[in-house]
């Protein structure tokens, strides 16, 4: 382990968390209701941050570990110090709570301990949503830099031509591919606050809810969350940028550069928009079914509400919980499944689902054929047997964790679909679930032992858990190891 | 596709049944209670097979998919005609309950739409039991003869000395394994039936519950199952056994032949024993916590339900319905996994759980040294990786089958805890599972659609769904195909 350079890049991401920082703290001086001390001094503490970044590292480089340790001690770090503001300025006075809130924003969950939003100072609301944005912008570099060393399905996650799934290869091109979707993560950005203040939106709300959209986060400024603009456009502009975050960034790339085929034909766009379109007219049918809204209410919030959900963002336009069972398993799976990968979305990710559910036919083929050798493609190409088993072992891995955790709050949670679908929507980055932490409730019952496990399966799922993982084998840490 | 070898094969399971159904038609006939025609009735139709055993095969001989096809519709006979003298006798007068209930025999699942079993006829509730018996011998010549095809685990669920895993080598040593199987098989449920009447029960109910233990079944006679002895032998003995049914065959015939080594050394034995011990510890230490039960009821409730529901019997003697939240989960996850393979259990199997945690232990070392290659072992010998593969990827099929049979459910019945207990019950061949469906309920309540859902699930996961998902392709049944 390279201890110094892990601790240099720490000092480096306190700075970052630092100039993150100041639109709040401009936010609340505007606003004058009394954050801005909170942000004053928490800037000051990162600014100490300066002091490890004159450390030297040793010349024999970076391993894959030491990228692993910067990657989950950074999100630990930024979460840590992004829980202060909460605390001194008294919006959340308990640490534990304001942990979670701050695990919940870089994670992109969106998941609260807030009984009221309504009636905290805008400051503090501006910085609890641009912790979903700074986090979105983490997980697409984490996508470029990170995910190609675990192998799992580095050739699919990243679509741009031929980068190898070594990361030596990659580094070169990092820098310009990192840039590349910051300019896009930032425009689209920008559009949904256009489009949002055109449909009737103030300038601040339409911010809140475009970082909230954009990292695929959820967290709202408003108790009932989009539902409180009861707004038709409002609704669709959301839902459809929600769809639009939760697809793979190098396909924007290749609109932007109109590569309109490479675009349409890509498989897990395929998957992703199919799941979208059968999800909403199951739910539609199923709402229907039992009478409980007019068939355009059923058609919008369920539209809306599988887009929230898949993407795993997590805002909401109707209390779910009240839904019939299928349309409630069905939200259940999408919680699942996720987004794209390459996306700002959690969840187990279209590409892995869509490459368990070949293997699987594969094997049916076997079965009746031991004789037969096939190989699989996704968009045509053969994809590497190590990369498919990589996939299927993340998502066992994955409902491992899940099962684990469930386990863990199970022994405060007595009601088994709050806590099964708490786990879920904390592990998948969406925020609601059912039961008690559905739409209309939140996670301020739980005890701080719960909160805590969630907190770290919000950080597991978002570093798509090896990273996480890893740091708990008392070998790891160990300065030379096998 | 082997047409006249399938419709002769089938003749000869009618003839078969037929055969199993007369110590059934002698209990009915001894106790006089009506239902000695139903048994006439049903073995004269059975004796009709006779017509379909001259059909002479054509001489090429039987392919994997002939096999496939003869044990999923065999399975799918035997059912239908299983499930004629509950519909004659009148028990059960609507024959999709009919059908349920001998699925669920067969199956050694035990899921009842019985609402009272206490005043059926002793001759209906004997054979109802003997099903699972015939299911259990069913399960064991399967493990045998089909596994190996699949190659999923093949080395390793069948432990005994070097059967290949082609199945042209086993065939000349199939005949004399099977016969040991069966002599144990036997032997094992003599010794319950003595143990049982050494602690007080009566023949009759000794032999229904010893066909429910060794099919790892779990009809009992009465509506509160193996609780209504309230006798702590009776516990003991069933739940001692149980544990014994849930064994490898292979390894019982290991303590046969007196090694002791290679029976204690196995690992999938430690890992089921271990599970077991883990799950007893922490369910008697839950309920204490909610003070719900004296320490000694404590214990002997927990060690009871936990073998019940690994070796997926489903016999009860508490309602864990009542149990905190956290024992639910445990007992959900024990659902799940199941007993060993080359047991009479269901379930995904621990040899699976033992395969997929090495394989995600491997990836953790992959992810801190991407340049070490590691083999896996099990039991000392390397498992190759195609084996280790296949065991994943059933998993996984069998949790794609579980959450689209939880969706079908999910249309009718509206408690998510019901519909999801129901379906995992049906899938690993437990029987009962939570809310509507727990120890002191049934399936009566639910739509023929779910019945015939659940009925579908329950062949499913007893044919380790293989054989029962490739009936589903066009082309299997093609006279000719790839």
């Amino acid at each position: 382990m390279n201890h110094r350079a892990v601790i240099r890049s720490l000092g480096i991401v306190m700075l970052c968390e630092g100039a993150f920082m100041v639109p709040s703290l401009v936010v609340a001086l505007f606003y004058r209701e009394g954050d801005a001390p909170a942000f004053l001094i928490t800037i000051a503490i990162l600014l100490l941050g300066a002091l490890l970044v004159p450390i030297k590292p040793p010349k024999n480089g970076l391993y894959a570990r030491d990228g692993l340790a910067i990657v989950a001690l950074g999100w630990l770090v930024m979460s840590f110090f992004g829980a202060l503001p909460f605390v001194l300025s008294g919006s959340m006075p308990r640490f534990v709570d304001a942990l979670f809130e701050s695990v919940s924003g870089f994670t992109t969950t969106g998941a609260s301990i807030l009984t009221r939003i309504e009636g905290l100072p805008h400051g503090i609301l501006f910085w609890r949503s641009f912790t979903h944005w700074i986090g979105g912008m983490g997980v697409l570099l984490l996508t470029l830099a990170i995910l190609p060393m675990a192998g799992a399905g580095a050739v699919h996650i990243l679509r741009a031509e031929s980068p190898g799934p070594s990361p030596s290869k990659l580094v070169p091109k990092l820098a310009q591919t990192a840039k590349i979707l910051y300019i896009l993560y930032i425009s689209l950005t920008l559009a949904e606050v256009v489009a949002l203040l055109l449909a009737g939106m103030s300038f601040y709300d339409a911010l809140i809810h475009a970082f909230g959209t954009a990292g695929t986060g959820g967290f709202s400024n408003r108790n009932a969350s989009v539902g409180a603009y009861n707004s038709l456009a409002i609704d669709l502009i959301i839902a459809i940028f929600m769809l639009i975050f939760g697809v793979s960034f190098t396909l924007h790339y290749q609109l932007l550069r109109k590569n309109w085929k490479s675009f349409w034909r890509d498989e897990e766009l395929r998957f992703y928009l199919t799941v979208v379109a059968l999800s909403v007219a199951v739910i539609t049918w199923d709402v229907l079914r039992h009478q409980l809204l007019t068939p355009g209410a059923a058609l919008r919030q369920s539209f809306f509400q599988v887009s929230s959900i898949i993407t795993t963002t997590g805002f909401a336009t109707a209390d779910f919980n009240t839904w019939p069972a299928l349309s409630k398993t069905i939200l259940l799976a999408l919680m699942l499944v996720g987004a794209s990968a390459g996306s700002t979305g959690g969840g187990i990710k279209c590409i892995r689902i869509l490459m368990m559910l070949k293997l699987i036919r594969r094997e049916m083929t076997r079965m009746k054929h031991p004789q037969i050798v096939q190989s699989i493609r996704i968009g045509g190409r053969q994809v590497d047997s190590e990369v498919l088993h990589s996939a299927v072992l993340f998502i066992l891995f994955y409902l491992t964790i899940l099962a684990a955790a469930v386990f863990l709050v199970a022994m405060d949670v007595q009601d088994l679909v709050t806590g099964f679908s708490a786990v879920l929507a904390c592990i998948s980055n969406i925020g609601p679930g059912l039961g008690m932490v559905g739409p209309t409730g939140n996670y301020a019952a739980f005890s701080d032992f719960s909160k805590m496990v969630l907190s770290l399966c919000m950080l597991l799922g978002r570093l798509e858990i090896m990273p996480v993982a890893v740091l708990a084998l008392p070998s790891f840490w160990r300065r030379v190891s096998i």
